[in-house]
């Protein structure tokens, strides 16, 4: 297998955070150099933006974008132009029509393109689906609660548009239950709390259905102290399965199948690697579709200004 | 060809103005049943719900489903169970998610799945498609500024979530736009105006891009008094197409090329004919995402109650 070597756009926290260690530690991958026109790294040749990169850079093959999703439909545009494949880090863009333009761009350019769910190789993602995939379910119950301030620490976007509020960690579960539920799900009802000075929800609740009747519902909120949780719960066949701790945990009928730690990115950049190697693009708008649908159908209440 | 046996659901507005008039101007389609828990026709039989109507009469092989947006899914799915063609009145889901999913299901059942954009069959439309198919789009504009005391008097369920508020309207110009221009676009920015007691808004600005970066502005309002607009201005190459009056008059570089009579609704139910007898569907959803997308993307202020 040739090797991917790779251009970073966009060193912000989830670059330094999760995407350069797993550069790092994937086989058959490397980090050639890195774009941002407000940071630069110490040991990796850095550049103002994404054209000088690969100007300077021609052994780049691949690049991976992490900026905020409102820039990223560009960037990936002029690298796919340049022959280059992509990997997109979740949201894949800022509206879905873009996307979608990426997606035919892709195929035309005869380049990889690869939309990023990270939590969908949390390590009882795979198992789980595979548990599902011949069952009838019943009942599905997503808990996603989580500490804004603790997990965003002063980033003012996302409560901009396209920042997507409570959804930037809710569409986290939203790409593990696509990923694993044996039949699509589509909204019923939305109710999104907005505080009085942001654009996008800090907590929704959300209530869903399958063409079989299932009845799932999905509570997300960003208002979460104490424990953290990030649970689906499914009942099926007079079973439960439980995929916890945002999918390092697998119980099924109170039995523990998996309990591992998470290297969600790891096994990105190693998807990614099969994929251009195999040319092969993945880009599943599901989870986007899934938030853009209770934006436009959700009902908005508004609630205290978050400071 | 043999005809076209239609039961309706949902006797609204939009029904008794549209549907039934160009049902009955259309060859090869007649209107066997009509079902709606709350309206009866003197001269049809009539049902208080779809499976009443279907059992009652077998002939059908088709239904056009005018019901409010959210009660379409289930509808069409039942519909499409019972082997039925499905005709669905704009916008073809409260969801992008539940018309994805009838796509894969109208295909699994091996008949035929309109989503029907009426606005697309105005006069205008097609020609405008035609002239514009090998050129380079600068810049267009959309105006679609209507009063909404005049179209929608007493619809309360447009400030409900799913009604989509002006873009109620607004979705006919997107249908026209996605249409006609050459290239796809998508949202760069979208300030939507939401009055303080409603979900919906009552004005949107949105600022499109497409991948050659072209200018798209469109302006949709729900105030308007006085003359009514529904104008769509394409500068291209030196040259300039307007397609006004919602399509029925299109004039290129000032001259006029067509103005005719409205006859929208005629022409989507022979186009429905003709996808029934060759077996196919026809379902773009494109016009449904820009509105999403623009729900998801938008700046959101709000102002004056409605009243």
């Amino acid at each position: 297998m040739s090797d991917v070597t790779i251009g970073l756009v966009g060193v912000g926290k989830i670059a330094r955070d999760q995407h350069l260690p797993a550069i790092a530690a994937t086989p058959n991958c490397r980090l050639a150099a890195v774009a941002d026109p407000h940071a630069a790294l110490d040991d990796v040749p850095s550049y103002a933006n994404l054209d000088a990169m690969l100007d300077a850079h021609p052994e780049i093959s691949a690049v991976a974008i992490c900026t905020p999703a409102h820039l990223r439909y560009s960037q990936a545009r002029a690298a796919l132009l340049r022959g280059k494949h992509v990997l997109l880090e979740k949201p894949p863009g800022a509206t879905l029509s873009e996307v979608e333009h990426l997606i035919t761009f892709a195929g035309e350019q005869g380049v990889s393109l690869f939309a990023a769910w990270h939590s969908r190789f949390a390590p009882g993602v795979a198992q789980a689906k595979q548990w599902l995939a011949e069952r009838q379910v019943q009942r599905v119950m997503i808990e996603w609660k989580e500490d804004v301030r603790v997990w965003h620490p002063g980033q003012a976007w996302i409560w901009q548009p396209g920042g997507m509020g409570v959804f930037d960690p809710g569409i986290n579960a939203l790409s593990i239950a696509t990923e694993i539920l044996p039949q699509p799900f589509f909204l019923r009802q939305a109710q999104l709390l907005v505080p009085s000075n942001a654009q996008t929800p800090i907590a929704a609740e959300l209530a869903f259905t399958d063409p079989r009747g299932a009845v799932i519902e999905a509570n997300f909120d960003f208002r979460q102290t104490g424990p953290q949780i990030w649970d689906i719960h499914i009942d099926s066949d007079g079973s439960r399965l439980s995929l916890t701790q945002g999918g390092c945990r697998l119980e099924i009928d109170d039995e523990l199948i998996i309990e591992a730690e998470e290297r969600e990115y790891p096994g990105l950049y190693a998807h990614f690697v099969d994929l251009v190697a195999n040319g092969r693009s993945e880009v599943d708008v599901a989870p986007l579709r899934q938030v853009a649908d209770a934006f436009l159908y959700g009902h908005r209440d508004t609630t205290d200004a978050f400071i």
